[in-house]
C-alpha cells in the first residue's frame, strides 16, 4: 500500500495545471515597479520612497461564496476580493500597488480556480494593481466538496500628508455618499437565513427564489452583483476637494463603519431621504421581518462609501462624481449611537 | 420571525469580544514605522526608502490545523503561520516589516481564536514583526463545527543591492542546511492519511498512535513541533558569508523548492549522509511504504532551509550557524531531476 502524496488527496500537478491556465492574466497585471517573475518566495515590489505610507489591508468575501457557486458564478467573488481590498486601502487615501490571494480547498479544481482567480487578475489589470503572488491550498477534508474559501491582501500607498483619518474630521464637514451596487460582500449570512426561511415558507427551494424576479433581473442577480470599486471616483473627489476621511460601508454596516472614519465627540446625521434604498434590501428586510435598526447594522442600505470632506468643498465633491449623494453631515456627538437617521 | 445578523449565525459582538482578548499582546507587536492603531480600514506602516525592495509572502499551515486541534494545540499552528511568512521573505534576503492574518471559521469560538492569534502576535513581537492588521470571518456553515482555516500575509523589505536569487547563483557554490524541527507545514495529509490507515490496520484510533511514543516524545508532539524560523541563523550567516540564493523547503519538497534558487543550466548535489533524517520522517514513511523519492517530493526530510554562498565562504558560513549542514554543492544540469542525492 505505498502511499504518495496524490493518493492522499493533494496533487501539486494538479495546482500547476490550475496556475498554468492563468499565466498569461497574471502577466498583465504587471507593473514598473515589479521585479522577477512570479513563483519566487516572495513577491518583489520596488519600495515607494520613504515620504510615503504603507497601507495594507486583508479581506475575505464571506458567505457570498456559497451563492456564487450555487448559481455558478464564480467570476464574481474573485472580482469581489480584489475591489474590497482596493476600497478599503482607498479609505485611507491610498493608492493601490499590489495583491496576494489565498485559495483553500480541499480537492482543487482548476475550471474552478481558473474562473476565481482569473476573475481577481482581471480586476487587478484593470485598476493597475499587480497580482503579486498567491498560495493554493488543497486540504483534503477540510473544506467540504466543492467549496472553497478566499483570503486577499492588498498593500497601497499614499504620502504622508495626504493620508486620511478621523484626526482631519471637523464638526459640521460634509458627508457624500456613492452608492453600493448591492450588499457587496457583507450580510450574506442574513440574506441566505432570510430566503432559506421563506423557501421553507413557501414549500419551494433557495434556487426557486433566487430566481424570482427583482425590478430588472432576478433575486439571484442582485445579490451576486459585483462589489463596486470606487477607485476611478475616488480620484476625481481627490482632484475636486479635500477629502477628510473615508468610510468603506462594510461588515456592521452604518453604525460599525462610519464612526471609524469620525474622531472621538463628533458623529453623523444622515438623512434618510437623501438616497432609495435598493429593492433587494427592502425584499430582504421585510421577508425576514428585520427591524429597520439591523437592516442599518448588517447592510449598506444602498450606500457603499461615505466620503468626508470640508463643507466648503460639498458642492465641488457632488458635482465631481455622477451619482454622489448629499447624506448629511458631521455633528458633535455625545451619547448612543454615533450615526443618527433624520 | 424578526431575523437578526446574530440569529443567523454571525455575532459581531463574539468578534469583539475576540479581539479585545489579545489586544494587549497585539500592541506589543507595535514598532516605530507603525503609524496610528490597529482598527483602521487599512494598517498603516512608514514606507521604507526607494532603495529598498518590499518582499511580500502569502501562506496558509495546511491540514496541520486538524492534527492542532485534535490535540488541543492550538498555539501552534498560529506560531506556524508567522514563522512561515518570514522564512519565505527571507529566501529572498528581506527582514521582515508587518503581517496580516485571515481567520475564518464558521462559529468563532473566542477561546480558540485567542489562542491561536494571540501566539501569532506573540511570534511577531519576538521577532520584531507589526502584527497590522487582520480579518475574522464568522462563516455559518462553510466549516465544519470547531475547524477554522488562517492565511497569514507578511511584507519584508531589502535593500536593492542585497536581494537574493537564482540569478547570483554560480557553478560550485556551497549549499548550507539549516535543521527543521520536524514536517514544518507541509505533507500533513499524507502523514494523517498515513496514520489513520496504520490506525484501522491495528484496529486503534488516530489519538492511540498519536500517543505513542518516539524518542523522547510522542508522535503527536513530533508531528506538532513549531516550524522552525531562521530569522537568527539568516542574520548570523548573512554577516559571515555572502549569500547568493535560499530555499525554503515546503510543500514539494526537495525538488518543489530547491530549484526556486537556482538558474536554468544549475542543480544541486546534496550528500545523503551530510545529515540524519529524524526519527518521524522514517516512521510515516515505513509505515506509509512511502518511496525514498516521493519522501523527498514532499516532505523537508529534516533540513528547513538551504542557503547558497559562494564556495570560498563556505567555511566560514559553517561556523557561523552551531547546527549549519554542509550539505552539498551547484552542479550543471542538463535533464532530468534538479536535486540529485549523492
Amino acid at each position: 500500500m505505498s502511499l504518495t502524496y496524490k493518493a492522499a488527496g493533494v496533487d501539486i500537478g494538479r495546482a500547476d495545471d490550475a496556475l498554468a491556465r492563468i499565466r498569461e492574466r497574471v502577466r498583465k497585471t504587471r507593473r514598473a515597479e515589479v521585479i522577477g517573475e512570479i513563483g519566487q518566495f516572495g513577491g518583489l515590489f520596488a519600495s515607494p520612497g520613504a515620504d510615503a505610507v504603507l497601507v495594507a489591508t486583508t479581506d475575505g468575501v464571506g458567505t457570498k461564496l456559497e451563492l456564487a457557486r450555487l448559481l455558478d458564478r464564480h467570476e464574481v467573488v474573485g472580482t469581489d476580493l480584489v475591489h474590497h481590498c482596493v476600497n478599503d486601502a482607498m479609505a485611507m487615501g491610498a493608492e493601490p500597488l499590489f495583491f496576494l490571494d489565498y485559495f483553500a480547498t480541499s480537492r482543487l479544481e482548476p475550471t474552478v480556480f481558473a474562473r476565481v482567480v482569473g476573475a481577481m487578475a482581471d480586476a487587478c489589470a484593470r485598476l493597475g494593481v499587480a497580482l503579486l503572488g498567491g498560495e493554493t491550498a488543497e486540504m483534503p477534508g477540510m473544506y467540504a466538496p466543492g467549496t472553497y474559501d478566499l483570503a486577499g491582501f492588498l498593500v497601497g500607498a499614499v504620502s504622508r500628508d495626504r493620508l486620511l483619518g478621523p484626526d482631519r474630521v471637523r464638526e459640521g464637514d460634509a458627508l457624500i455618499g456613492l452608492p453600493s451596487t448591492g450588499l457587496h460582500t457583507n450580510g450574506y449570512s442574513l440574506a441566505r437565513e432570510i430566503l432559506s426561511r421563506a423557501a421553507e415558507r413557501q414549500n419551494a427551494t433557495l434556487r426557486d427564489l433566487l430566481a424570482a424576479p427583482l425590478e430588472r433581473m432576478t433575486v439571484g442577480e442582485a445579490l451576486l452583483s459585483v462589489h463596486r470599486c470606487y477607485l476611478p471616483e475616488f480620484r476625481a473627489l481627490r482632484d475636486a476637494a479635500e477629502l477628510r476621511a473615508i468610510a468603506h460601508l462594510t461588515g456592521g454596516g452604518w453604525e460599525g463603519n462610519l464612526p471609524r472614519a469620525l474622531p472621538a465627540g463628533l458623529g453623523a446625521e444622515i438623512r434618510r431621504d437623501s438616497w432609495q434604498v435598493p429593492a433587494i434590501f427592502t425584499l430582504l428586510g421585510d421577508l425576514g421581518e428585520v427591524t429597520e435598526e439591523e437592516r442599518f447594522d448588517t447592510w449598506n442600505m444602498g450606500i457603499g462609501l461615505v466620503v468626508v470632506v470640508s463643507a466648503s468643498d460639498r458642492d465641488k465633491a457632488l458635482a465631481s462624481v455622477e451619482d454622489a449623494v448629499d447624506l448629511g453631515r458631521v455633528v458633535p456627538y455625545t451619547f448612543g449611537r454615533r450615526v443618527r437617521f433624520v
